[in-house]
């Protein structure tokens, strides 16, 4: 359609800046270290990593990142236009910024005069010189400048003369790149069309002024996404946002579905195009570093991104995967799952276990006792979508591979009050592997988790791999709501060692005894193909 | 800008339908009923509640829905056209849609000619037939039918003559409404926007011959809602999707998300315009019976949409609420938050009680103490939409009136495996009412079960009627994943006494003590008003 596809685009990524403003978010150097090697491995161009001058830890920060021989990236320093009352190279937060020890350099200014006026309380020529003044500084002490126009849009619609001043004294003073912001996430993507056309229409040379323009979007309306493709299909060939979209309040364009929809799905050019294979990996790098979870229905990246329930959608999906796919998964690094439930047949179960043990042979009678086995889980509330590593432990157990790396032989938990106090719990776990035993008393928060702990604790004198192992999610359902307390529970447990995750499931009545399940799958599981 | 905003929209909500779809969800007869009735409430004007022929659950949800009284909405039942090789009277799928007991009903069609030919393995000129027979039988059962042109996008960007043929064979058998399908999430707001346009230009007869146009689109490039407002930019008026986005893969388009869009910020009219300031209210109610939580960061209605950290938006925000906000948050029911003002939320607090206990008087006093309370009891992972009787409870202490019917000083509960054997669980309890203390023992199916076995038991010594009321739901739902089973969980419970439902709820690292703190709330409110 209309898209100039032929450009090469560049991406920054504002994880450790504006990603770090979201709500419970919190990165130590270290882990901001990490996510600039996952960001420069995958290709991003440009990574914003915060301001020099906000604290030690940033300041720290800078100076170890001199270490980092990144191979496709530039770390770019963040700050803000002078103070209104101090000159450019008296302000102490722009000499931070010079001296943070980075080629490039991100200035946000304000675009719009209600923001002039009502947040800096100064007039509009102030604001002017403000900009005009710190890109030069900039300029003049040898670096290269991405000027951040704030609230440009919201400030258009405003005073569309007013907002283009602006961009016009950023360009002016040499800006090198100059990024047009959606702050308040306020715009619709038929405004972000209107907006940039005119704006380019009505100041030709303004366009020209400057090496390369961007956009920087916000999703509060839902439009993030959309607002970036916009700009682009308009002439903007830089584009700003965070890998998985964290950021202030409704946070920012996520790079994880833009960076596939412009160079797999559009066509466009860009540095990280080669790398796009791994799009799914560092985005579950960064997720784990910042201790989140990403949605199952993640485009792209989720686990569900590709995951096919119903009857007719999944075999469907075998005859010719573009029936109900948009593109191959695993050009994003990411897989097909044909979700086993009741609605699938033998086709669906042979074609999982070919693609997950390849070369594996597999009687007809095997896979028909493996159906058996998972409509008899089912029926007793077990859903293995979702829990993939349970599956896959099931069709270990059918193709004759190993599967109990140990097993639990006994264990009691107990969770006591006392005289109104507090609940304390306790778990004593017994494990045995290969004749020799071990028992571990631990306590915890809840009797699940002193059962995990004492469990680990058991395990790890057998097995010291163990530790690079974690839970990152825990999830309980109660299957058949109907019976209250004494209904079937299912247990889903994701884990991962910091490169894979799996997932495994549990199902009983009891709460423990279902955690307990999941747990011990999920530990086979790592035992069997990662230690 | 190009919006035409002075039209009636409709929403189409299909989270009962494709929502289920989704990886992981499953609904109960009794949560397809609940969510029914938020969606009336909230006046969505259609729901589509799933295939009355998929099975006895759906059956059975037909059935019961008949009685329900809805005040703003049309339930659909759902299907798709005939069998290729059979009448449409025929058709047993047909013939429930046509007995499901709705006036409305929606049936799906391929509008793609690599869909009719690999996937239906039939040829075009049959395909057309299907449509029109289907539509054409439901018509003359008197229904009023939605028609789902399945693939219409990929199908018309491949041949666009044949994508319009199919829609042409659903008007001329008299379909209500047309809708245009993203069926695999594919398509780009710009080519959305070319090929309405186009469509409707070139075929300027169809555009007439169906009383209103849809649209239906999938997230997987992550432009599901800007999709749909492309497409409302176009004439069209008919929108489906699902509240919270859940559906197949990455998801339908999430109505909290275009509702606000269209009918708070772009000025849209819509029945469901009157309720805006309860869309978050009706997304955790609905959230909530799926047992999903809501992203922090989702647009309008996460619990961060409007969150402000400490520093200069905060401040900016204190001083002129549009510098960082692009609505009032009030509009949408959620609520601003910052780490340096004070909500204002007391007045909302007295309205509340003034509803719930009429005639009690209330100090300013007691409404600030609850309100710190409350914002404490949040701050610690309690969610009062879908625990009412918690939350009256709360407001029963601050009105000085009975709250404690009885205490549990005490308890004991162990789980134990022992040779490998079965897991059981026992527990002690001991529960005192006015000065008097009774103790029992109880075995159950997991701890919780026998907690609440003994505690009951113990109880109706003294509370006789207690034997009346019983568990109907539980639901265990980990607040913070990220650290797994030491997480935070909050347990909800409904109970009934065949008469009253009412939901409490419990928050606790440990999953036992958080279901004790429910279901003590939930006896609690039983013998406050109903023993």
């Amino acid at each position: 359609m209309n898209c100039k596809n032929t450009k090469k685009l560049t991406f920054l990524d504002s994880t450790l800046r504006d990603g770090a403003q979201a709500q419970g978010m919190s990165f130590s150097v270290r882990d901001k270290l990490e996510i600039v090697k996952a960001l420069d491995r995958f290709g991003v161009d440009f990574i914003e990593a915060g301001a020099p001058f906000a604290g030690p830890k940033e300041v720290q920060f800078f100076e170890q990142a001199k270490q980092l021989k990144l191979k496709n990236s530039q770390l770019v320093a963040f700050g803000s236009t002078r103070r209104k009352s101090i000159a450019a190279q008296d302000d102490e937060s722009l000499q931070a910024l010079a001296n943070a020890g980075t080629s490039w350099v991100a200035v946000f200014g304000k675009a719009s005069v209600l923001q002039v006026e009502k947040i800096l309380e100064t007039d509009k020529q102030t604001n002017l010189s403000m900009i005009f003044d710190t890109v030069e500084f900039l300029k003049q002490s040898g670096k290269k400048v991405i000027f951040d126009a704030e609230h440009f849009f919201d400030g258009y619609i405003a005073d569309r003369a007013y907002a283009a001043e602006c961009l016009n004294a950023a360009a002016n003073a040499g800006a090198d790149k100059i990024v047009l912001c959606d702050t308040n996430g306020a715009t619709f993507p038929m405004q972000i069309d209107e907006i940039v056309k005119q704006l380019f229409e009505q100041n030709p040379d303004l366009y020209k002024k400057t090496a390369e323009w961007g956009i920087h979007t916000h999703n509060d309306r839902g439009m993030a996404e959309a607002n970036s493709l916009t700009a682009v299909g308009n002439g903007i060939t830089h584009i700003q946002g965070t890998f998985l979209g964290f950021g202030e309040r409704c946070g920012n364009a996520k790079l994880a579905t833009i960076i596939p929809d412009l160079l797999l799905c559009m066509g466009y050019d860009g540095k990280c195009r080669a790398n796009l294979a791994r799009l799914t990996e560092t985005a579950r790098k960064i997720a784990e570093i910042s201790n989140i979870s990403i949605k199952r229905n993640e485009p792209y990246i989720g686990v569900a991104a590709f995951a096919h329930k119903a009857g007719t959608h999944s075999n469907a999906v075998l005859k010719l995967p573009q029936s109900f796919e948009h593109i191959d998964p695993r050009s994003v690094g990411n897989e097909r799952r044909t979700l086993t439930s009741e609605l699938s047949g033998t086709s669906v179960i042979l074609e999982k276990i070919k693609k997950s043990h390849p070369g594996t042979k597999i009687t007809e009678n095997a896979a028909e006792k493996l159906k058996t086995t998972l409509k008899q889980m089912e029926a007793d509330g077990y859903q293995f979508e979702g829990a993939e590593a349970s599956f896959d432990m099931l069709m270990r157990s059918v193709l004759g591979l190993q599967t109990d790396f140990f097993t639990v032989p006994a264990y009691t938990i107990t969770d006591t009050l006392q005289q109104s106090g507090t609940a304390t719990a306790q778990a004593e776990v017994c494990v045995s592997v290969g004749g020799r035993s071990k028992s571990i008393t631990a306590a915890g928060n809840g009797p699940v988790n002193a059962f995990d702990t004492a469990l680990r604790q058991a395990l790890e004198a057998f097995y010291p791999a163990l530790r690079k192992m974690h839970l990152i999610d825990y999830k309980v359902r109660v299957i058949d709501g109907g019976m209250a307390t004494g209904s079937q529970v299912r247990v889903l447990v994701s884990s991962t060692d910091g490169e894979n995750v799996w997932s495994t499931v549990g199902v009983s009545p009891d709460v423990i005894e279902a955690s307990k399940i999941a747990l011990i799958d999920s530990l086979n599981y790592y035992l069997a193909y990662f230690a």
